[in-house]
């Protein structure tokens, strides 16, 4: 606890991901005072056909 | 905003993906009275082997 | 089935969360090929001090 | 109703993701009174580099 | 790991809520081959007006 | 894009909460390559009694 989803397109690589989830992490520990061994982070990827903004799917723009 | 999730088992075509979108984008609009461009509309699929009714999944029936 | 959660704002009226309900469903049915019965849809309120677009929080704003 | 999401690590075969929903849909009967074919189980599979702990990836480990 | 999430209409009393819990982690335990200390379950209660099957939610059935 | 959902237990201070979106927002710029002004980040706050490890609630420990 806290537990973290970090919902995004698909296609960042492993290095970003790595990264990500590093800093995500720091930033939950220091602000909102747990221990980084609390922390937990999901990573959820979409795929350009299943996200849409405005009624269109990224797939059809 | 809104964020809009919808949940359902994988078979639908990028076709039927594509109005369902569009469609429940107008929906939200028309009656939350949100601009059309703030609707996010995300596609979560579902396999038979993940989804249970009454303690049966869909791929055991 | 299918299952669609709709996060939004608190502010809605009854009446425009009945409709929102009414109108979304029909959109589903419609498009993703479900019997209406099957259609269940959640409504997810935020207050102001829980959503942040671009680091800002909207009551902070 | 009740709907239980249960997010777990891929890899678990067939026979024990069918003993798993068996078994939990048991549970949240008998304890939430619930009748059986009202209860829903959605299975979610993450993969070892979209899950950390601690700051760090179960697929940096 | 595993994280349960189970979503259900508010009313559940603090017995019910807490049997519930115990038995479904029992459950997860027993077919997942988790350690019982690992099993995470969150509660997430629904109102009548934010729920709705068939286009009707359930507080105005 | 990315969002974000940040689960914690109820008490955080609003000062906590708002030094939590921006630290995360920026922690999810710079590793995923997302402008800033397009993360979104929602906090979902647990009750004691809703959240349980190895089976049993917070609350009733």
């Amino acid at each position: 606890m806290p537990y973290v989803t970090v919902k995004m397109l698909e296609g960042r690589t492993e290095e970003q991901k790595k990264a990500l989830v590093e800093k995500v992490t720091q930033a939950v520990c220091e602000t909102a005072n747990a221990p980084k061994e609390n922390v937990v982070v999901f990573i959820e990827e979409m795929s350009k056909n299943h996200y849409a903004v405005g009624g269109k799917r990224l797939s059809d723009q």
